[in-house]
């Protein structure tokens, strides 16, 4: 159930570009000239890629939400060939926009003018794996499914999951510190990134790919790649900590009344479960009622306002299966849980109930995704009170997410773009994160489209720090313009 | 079984002042007046030390290896008052020396000249903690141990102890991103640490203290100061993320043969006990020699080459027994293990083996401390080599550590400090640990002792990229010179 890749035939007519929507305004880079052209195609023989009909693929985002007017694509396949693009496009002035799976949901992975795109799809190579402390070495263009195959094979896995697993690549998973489905047992790519190897601006490459799981030898370079969507340098290569592979997994699907008993469940369920859950993820019932109308899923249980998704991942599978079997018959007993099933053979079949919301969403049209940290005590407040501010204006609001992380996925579906919705939602959203101390994005990062919002979960002088590092790193600001931080006033 | 204090009436006889032993430059600071004195004394009544017994307990570190001259410490309680301090000294060019529980091992938490010593002491009030999520938010001045003892009263502990957790504060083990014991189960503080508060070198307070799981809004700046040993900015506020206290805990404290054992050992206590194996920890039999000899306990297994250390924590006590004691049967019967015990109530006294080692080490004399990561299969191998080089030159040359993690604690004594000795170990440790792209420093930091080492475990790019990340917030240099990053050739 991956992400299905951009439909390469979307005309201008299907997607406005970035430019015009926005009113963004062209920082004075330099222009595409021929002698550029063919300057890459010496370097990177047959890996060039032009013409509108080719590029366009990699100009307009999967959500279809944005476009831009790229003329050029990349596609190196090692760190020496990054290295070499980044340093005469830094001394031509001409802006860069480094592309992985292009799956990202903030408009982070495509250009908004003319930015040259910088494909990791061709570096795709797994430089080692390492069976005794499960640390894996890989190119930044591996998709994450491919790797997490490949671990597998070898009694392991990746730190990390996502809906978007089919296509993304590892190195933009890092660059935007994905979070994910399992965040909640193995932590965020902060703990689990041991070393990455990346390309500065000026197109030096910078080798902190160190295998080791401790290492205090100064300061800790490589976190300021970690989620600096591109814009700070091009991660070109990956060294993760792998968990084993789990020798049991249990997936239970379960109906609640309401969200203080989706609440109450996680609560029990943390306590009786304890080090073997592995995720507990929520959705409300206009979720199931797309994924069962689009995509023609059914759900296993009883109608309910509230679904939660409970996966344990441990080493012996009696003792897994009686703490799960102690813990439904709790959570029914008490009236926590109305109706649940427990997967044997068909976890999948229940994962993608929950995985493949997103894409449900999309067949609605237009879709306005806000994804948002919040005390977990508030989380589905923030849907209920935009449910009511909008009314009919919106086809649908929606809420799931992560809710063992305290991440709500709040998504508000309408035919078409609009700018009067637009400014019902925002920045009401953001206000009301920002009263409750919450993050206005908890792990789809700023992008292009949340960028100038940073200021409801950053203070100023953090900001202006923000720009400091960036102006240091690439003076000229020729990586991913128009992302992550703020335009000048 | 916490450190002890440094001793206060430690005379010059005892240390030698490190300015003299290293044959350090002063930097061209400015000297402490008696208005700079008048100017504290205003701002923190009573709570300025002045006279050269009263400072000298914050001169010495505790292991007695390095001596500052400083004459002034400064005991803020709140973060306004930071602010105050550091933007006075910012404009008087007076450096500054921060210092928690003064427990550090690489001569980083005191003066080298006469830095002002700016203590987190006072710091030490508990600001929230939220059950639901674990997230506790604190001063950087509390000490370790308190906030364990205060979290267990809640159901839940701190995702990091050591052995010096009686004193060092948790500013102090951000600030040198400690790893400790339960790095194996909870991983690393940067991943943990959900937000800091810091104050910048010209005083200015950066509040990036937010209690969120995920948060991707811009650059994540407080990475920046994990782990900066309190060279870029002064931690005064600490949210992190803690575990519930496991409702389980069992020690295991085996023998084996050989380093092969101990490896294979590993391999096997992994895959057998999952997701409740909390710690793997190793020691040889030198350790034991020295914590029998001078702290008087004794062994609870049979002499042996190699002693190993397992924790599980989990949620029920009947499956962890279960597994552990499925694990202890295939370990004995296939000849890893020759002897061992589980603990049942005095799981600390196991434990005290392990975690009092550094104590014992004290004892001897003088003691080269050296904190290595290493690829696990070479783990003691550094120690055999360094045995056979120097023969009878030092006292003892021992290794134990945080196996699971491959960090290897190299330790040598010898009756005093001398030249000699110290060349016959250094560079070869670290050309030693080069070679196998291991880190010279896996968790206590650079520090004073360490910082001119750094180009063996990162490229040159990476050192002149830290030495601009120090320049843009520190462009004084105000903030813990001498300390980290190497001086100028």
């Amino acid at each position: 159930p991956g992400v299905p890749r951009a439909r390469g035939c979307a005309g201008s007519r299907e997607v406005v570009p970035t430019c015009e929507r926005y009113a963004v305004r062209r920082l004075p880079f330099a222009r595409l000239a021929d002698g550029d052209v063919a300057f890459f195609e010496r370097l990177l023989p047959g890996r060039v890629v032009t013409g509108e009909e080719e590029v366009k693929p990699f100009n307009v985002d999967w959500l279809k939400s944005v476009r831009g007017c790229s003329q050029l694509v990349l596609k190196p396949q090692t760190t020496a060939e990054v290295s070499q693009v980044l340093r005469y496009c830094h001394e031509r002035n001409l802006a860069v926009n480094p592309q992985g799976g292009n799956t990202g949901l903030v408009g982070g992975s495509v250009p908004v003018f003319d930015e040259i795109i910088l494909s990791t799809a061709l570096m795709n190579q797994i430089i080692s794996f390492e069976k005794v402390s499960g640390i894996l070495v890989c190119q930044a263009g591996c998709v994450l499914e491919r790797l997490n195959e490949y671990l597998e094979e070898q009694g392991f896995i990746m730190p990390l999951d996502l809906g978007a697993k089919g296509s993304c690549h590892i190195g933009g998973n890092v660059a935007t510190n994905a979070g994910g489905l399992r965040l909640l047992r193995y932590g965020s790519l902060r703990g689990t990134v041991l070393g990455l190897e990346v390309v500065l601006a000026d197109g030096s490459a910078l080798d902190c790919l160190t295998s080791l799981r401790k290492d205090n030898t100064g300061y800790d370079l490589k976190q300021l790649f970690i989620g600096s969507e591109g814009t700070l340098g091009v991660i070109t290569a990956v060294s993760i900590l792998c968990p084993q592979k789990p020798k049991a997994v249990n997936v239970a699907f379960l109906g609640c009344q309401s969200f203080a008993k989706v609440l109450e469940t996680f609560t029990t369920c943390r306590a009786m479960l304890g080090e073997v859950l592995s995720a507990y993820e929520f959705m409300d019932e206009k979720c199931m009622e797309l994924v069962e109308r689009y995509l023609k899923l059914s759900s296993p249980v009883a109608d309910s306002p509230f679904y939660v998704l409970i996966e344990t991942s441990g080493s012996n599978l009696t003792h897994d299966e009686e703490k799960l079997n102690n813990f439904l018959e709790q959570a029914m007993a008490s009236g926590l849980v109305t109706d649940g099933t427990v997967a044997t053979d068909d976890k999948k079949v229940l994962w993608s109930l929950r995985e493949r919301i997103t894409e449900a969403l999309t067949h609605e049209g237009y879709v306005y995704k806000y994804d948002i940290s919040l005390p977990v005590g508030k989380l589905y407040d923030l849907v209920t009170d935009m449910r009511a501010r909008l009314g009919h204006s919106a086809k649908n609001v929606v809420g799931y997410g992560h809710l063992g992380d305290g991440n709500l996925h709040l998504n508000i579906t309408a035919e078409s773009y609009s700018h009067s919705l637009l400014d019902a939602i925002e920045p009401f959203v953001y206000e009301w994160t920002a009263r409750c101390s919450g993050s206005i994005s908890a792990e789809h990062g700023l992008g292009f489209k949340k960028r100038q919002f940073i200021g409801y979960s950053k203070p100023r002088e953090a900001v202006v720090l923000m720009q400091q590092l960036k102006a240091m790193l690439d003076p000229k600001g020729i990586l991913n313009p128009y992302k992550t931080l703020p335009s000048a006033p």
